[in-house]
């Protein structure tokens, strides 16, 4: 284990925090908010210090395996959670220590579970700091897709990228990625700034729409306001809507679609099935909830806002959906675990996976029928190798066992069996509210520091794809080859 | 395909299902029970009328493929529910054509979920006619076990019986099977009679003894009571428990019991990790219902009677687990996916499916750390080849799939969260009772003619561990070769 390049590394990511915490303390600074400035000083000269311990050792060699990748990854993301969630604690906003971790896992997971009960009494510039942890995460994210996790194993979608990528041999931790990388970030600035033009446009005051345009960017749903979403107009609600379901997308499409490879986009199995979710789920939920909206326009705004919100693991509200309808809330439920396209922003289980457990299944069904058959699963028009059908199956299967573990730990806290279940689903998805005490209008304050720590690991083991995080608590991850 | 066989087949089971409406044809008539014997009346003439269109076609040739075989499964039990119905409708019992279905489907599934809100003022030969169902149930899983399904494919757990059958490739629908089954049979037959003397020796009704070790062998959960089994004494509780657990293992462990080959029981990890739940369910169960009971004693009895009913799949009830404590109950939830041994009379997932994920997914995890390293997953000292692993995983995918699906079919009742989920659970697991309104003291009478229907196929699709019935709606499987 290379520890000392690890340990530089994490140095690094320290250093990259200190400074994007720099404009949530100007922020403060401008608007005189003493403690959260305080705070945001105190967080950047710790980040800042520990950081600087790099000169004290620095690497001899720059080669990480693909264990120490993995370590580093999952380190990274605590060590980056504890140091941001300094703001929040140093400033006396949270004081619990594990509410502001959560709450810091939450943003930096792009979850949106919020341990808060008043949001507006929030400081701007932590509200700020909030948001952006979500945009930071969600970019993570993006990093992580091309440079460490193997993604296109699980999840098939990332052929073209991984292309153009080094190769799936992980040597460093920060390879050149070429034009793919670059390109990816310019979309996701691009997008981001042309959302918030678009909100303001539509006379949303400047602070909602950066931090609305942060929170969608990375699929994250920290909301600014008491209501999440519930006062805007529809103009702006459907302005959310869009760019929930465009960052839910693949960015290979978006890389696809700059390259003007139209065809390839159209041969997109995932997209296609993502899609034709949302507008099946649009229609079922616009029938159910009918009676409570009275116009088939608001229906179908409503239905259709709730849906890319849950779909894409977003987790903003235009409507407590806690109170629609059993089925209504079923279909969401499933749209939970269903989540975004690999490659996205998003979180849950991806719909590129659901695909090949489908056709895998239908394999196994014929299979059966006629056992000397030869049948391939196919996507996009390739035949998806064996490996990868293994991997992905083995994935559903070990959330599905991490999802039951953490369901049975949070139930000591003996809230209601819906509390209970959507608390770990909307946790372990990264979407944010669940149904029943922590729907749309509740909050994740009263849960035990236990469940609390349960919830936040289950953040970061969905947001990572199960394996880093496990492998911390997996012994072989320190042990000498 | 094989039509006149598959026919034939069908023919001879309606025969058999007429001769074993007999005994409670009998117990009608001796008890004056005119409705119901009316019923089983008319329904042993039916089936014997059908089954006598055998001598119409006889089929040229007695070979079944595969496809046949599962066919000729899905049809048998459709027709022997369909048929066993009857004795319901007629006498008037169950006036209702799906809520009588769904009783029969509940009872030849082992599964146990009842319509009836007073089983108490049913006649005693319907009763009876109930539990049996059970008991046929119970059995006819044993015969495909060793005729029909290549259990070891997907269970793991068939080794030995599958090599003294005549191999996975069936021919003929009934097999020359050998020792191995009469012993199954034997092993059958001889531990739901100790059960019933047992019983009997400690003071239950000989009624209520025959029905209870019909119910508890088939792992089904009629009860003949309205409060299930609360009214027993300890001793008749224990022995129910102890029971149910038996009925729970692997058969093979019996068989080789019998043959004295004490080493290879020793080196089952199945019967462990089987046990091993067990035990820990209880412990975490007894600290936490401790307060509602006073006595450790009582703590102790009344949790491993509960644990051991949920998590064989029969059912029963000495308490109203209803009304536990949240973990306790989440604890049992988790029980009723793991389910029973692979070859036992038990439904869910089965302990052995769970220890191939579990394994699987620990070899994953060493490959993400080693790529390059070559692991095994071992069981019972063999290695598990990677077939049956793929199998495995993707049976588990289909399973969250279907129980996905179904959830949002049920759903359009708008019962609540908890009644939806845990109606699913117990009837794809075959347990039958569930929480809410479906709990130990509950029933499924509310539900809608659509929800029972669905949860009558979830019934038929988890007991038949997904294929046979899945196959039925699957267009390719009438196609002609």
């Amino acid at each position: 284990m290379n520890r000392r390049m690890i340990f530089y590394v994490l140095c690094v990511l320290l250093r990259m925090e200190a400074v994007c915490m720099l404009p949530a303390l100007i922020i403060a600074a401008v608007l005189g908010e003493r403690q959260s400035a305080w705070g945001f000083f105190m967080a950047v000269i710790l980040c800042g210090a520990v950081s600087l311990l790099t000169f004290l050792r620095r690497p001899r060699t720059q080669s990480l395996t693909p264990r120490d990748a993995f370590l580093t990854v999952a380190i990274g993301w605590l060590v980056a959670s504890l140091f941001g969630s300094l703001p929040f604690s140093i400033s006396g906003a949270v004081p619990s220590f594990t509410d502001s971790v959560f709450e810091t896992v939450s943003g930096f997971t792009t979850t949106g579970a919020s341990i808060l009960t008043d949001v507006e009494s929030m400081s701007k510039s932590l509200l700020y700091w909030r948001s952006f942890t979500h945009w930071l995460g969600g970019m993570g994210v993006l990093v992580l897709l091309l440079a460490i996790m193997p993604a296109s194993r699980n999840a098939g979608g990332m052929h073209i990228l991984r292309a153009e990528s080094p190769g799936p041999q992980v040597d460093k931790l920060v390879p050149r990625l070429g034009n793919s990388a670059k390109i990816l970030y310019i979309i996701y600035i691009a997008l981001t700034a042309l959302q918030m033009i678009l909100l303001l446009a539509g006379g949303m005051p400047l602070f909602e729409s950066v931090t609305t345009a942060l929170g969608t960017a990375g699929t994250g749903g920290f909301a600014v306001l008491g209501d999440s979403m519930a006062s805007y107009s529809p103009y702006l609600q459907n302005v959310v809507t869009v760019f929930m379901l465009i960052f839910g997308v693949n960015f290979n499409i978006f890389y696809l679609l700059m390259v003007r490879e139209f065809y390839k986009v159209l041969k997109s199995t995932e997209i296609w099935v993502y899609l034709g979710l949302f507008a099946a789920s649009v229609l079922l939920i616009t029938v159910n909830i009918y009676p409570q909206f009275h116009t088939v326009g608001e229906s179908v705004q409503q239905a259709a806002f709730q849906v890319a919100s849950v779909m894409t693991t977003t987790g903003f509200a235009t409507v407590d959906f806690n109170l629609w309808p059993q089925f209504s809330k079923m279909v969401l439920l499933t749209l939970m675990f269903c989540g975004a396209c690999a490659g996205s922003t998003g979180g849950g289980i991806k719909t590129a996976r659901l695909i090949i457990v489908a056709k895998a299944f239908r394999r196994d069904l014929l299979r059966m029928i006629r056992p000397r058959s030869v049948v391939l699963v196919r996507m996009d028009g390739h035949s998806v190798d064996e490996d990868t059908i293994r991997t992905t199956l083995g994935f559903v299967a070990a959330y599905v066992l991490i999802m039951g573990a953490s369901v049975l730990l949070v139930a000591l806290n003996n809230f209601s069996f819906e509390t209970t279940v959507t608390s770990v689903v909307a946790c372990l998805n990264n979407i944010g509210p669940g149904f029943d005490m922590v729907g749309p209008m509740g909050s994740f304050a009263s849960f035990s520091p236990f469940s609390k720590w349960v919830l936040t690991a289950d953040m970061l083991i969905g947001r990572l794809e199960l394996f880093p995080i496990l492998m911390l608590v997996f012994p072989s991850a320190y042990r000498r080859w």
